[in-house]
Order: C-alpha cells, then structure tokens, then sequence
C-alpha cells in the first residue's frame, strides 16, 4: 500500500482504521486522479496594507465565510510559502483555492449570496486581486 | 451525509460501496479542510509556441511523469478555463497544481531526480513560468 497522507483528504481516522481493517486501500495513488473538466479556481490577493496582520485576518475571515457555499468540494487558504527561486511569485497576501466539479458550479459559487456579501464586505480590504481558472485535461 | 463529490479524491467505487454500506460518512465536509503548513505549489506554463497542442500534449507527458515522486499528495494538470472577468490571467498555457504534506516534502520533489529529468527533458517548451508556493494558515 502506498503511503499517502489521507489527512487533506479524510481527515477521520475511524475510517481510516476499518479500511485497514478491511485491507483495502482506496487512495493509493487516487489522490494524484482527477477527471477531464474538474475545475480549479485559484486567487491570490495582495491586500491594500500589506503589512497589517488584521488586515489579513479580517480577509481569511472572510473567505472562512465562503465555506459555506456547497458547491465548493476543496478549500484551501495560505500564505507565501518561505521558498525562494526567481520563478516565485511571493508578493501576494493571501492564497484562496478552490475546487469545482465543473465550470457550472463555480459559476454558481460566484453569483451566490454568500460570495456577493464577502465581496460587499471584504472587497476594501484588498489592492489587487489575481485568478487562475483552470479544468483539468 | 453532506453530497460531495468524491471522485477527485477517490476515484474507487468499490471503497465508495462498502463506505456505504458500513454507513458512515469519512468525507462530510473534510474536503474543505487542510492542516496549518500544507503546501500548495502551483505552476502556470507558458509555452514557447502557444499554438502548439503538440507542445501542449509533450508537456503534459513531462508532468505526468512526475507523479511518481512519492512525496506529492496530490496533483492536476489543467488549461485555462473558459471564463472571462478582467481578474482572470489567462495568458499560460498548462497548470500544474501539487499538494505536499510540508515544505520539506516540496523540497525533496524540487530535488528528485525524476524532477531534475523532467527539467532536462522538458524546458525548451517553455518559455516563462510562475510559481505560487503557498503554506496553509
């Protein structure tokens, strides 16, 4: 059994024991699959003051709010990772990515209440915002 | 038991049958949830001859090779999607998307050998690239 971190993914270890149990193992490599279409939208936000921790929070706060839209099947949020080659981009605040199923649903994702009140609430916070909306080949 | 799809993470439907039949629900809602200090490396392509789908496709081996680096936990390989707002950058060819359980993990694959062939076998395709390396908050 390949040897791949399920917490990303699972995140309940009862599962996680019965499957043992079971002796199967349903993620081997499984993670590294996606389908044809699956769609990844990635933003990266540059806030207005860059250096203010509140700031920051008050976004991140923000985009927790964004979890609540039932189309979204992954969220992840960051920060600039400690890395440093002349390809990285470091200069953004805040990392938000998300996955779809498919284009239709994050084009509900946008038009939902919920995202229209972030964006209502949130949008002074940040300078400059850049999305990457990608499917999967 | 929240829908989602699971097919990104899984893709077993044998697992996903007994899950079922055991009656318990391991992925309600834990797709949207990542640790403090997981990595997201992201890398848009922009290819040397844009027009080229032969190109494109030789790139996509190139990555597809790489997934054999045991340390990644997760990875997509997309195109720009068809959406259109003035935020979008749609200019690259090829996203490449990976998870790590850790900055470390990310090193070893920056460092691995199938990456250091990947980069000998696979760079005079493209022209520029952008990385976002990300830890989760």
């Amino acid at each position: 059994m390949k040897k791949l971190s399920r917490r990303s993914f699972l995140g309940n270890s009862t599962f996680l024991s019965v499957a043992g149990l079971l002796g199967f193992a349903p993620l081997a490599g499984s993670g590294k699959r996606a389908q044809k279409g699956d769609f990844v939208h990635h933003v990266y936000f540059w806030l207005k003051n860059p250096g203010s921790k509140e700031d920051k929070a008050k976004l991140i706060e923000g985009l927790n709010t964004l979890k609540a839209i039932k189309q979204i099947q992954l969220a992840r949020i960051g920060e600039p990772a400690p890395t440093n080659r002349d390809v990285i981009e470091k200069g953004y605040d805040v990392s938000w990515l998300l996955f779809f199923d498919n284009l239709e649903d994050e084009e509900i994702y946008q038009k939902h209440p919920v995202h229209l009140k972030f964006v209502e609430n949130y949008s002074h916070l940040w300078d400059k915002v850049i999305v990457y909306d990608s499917v999967d080949v």
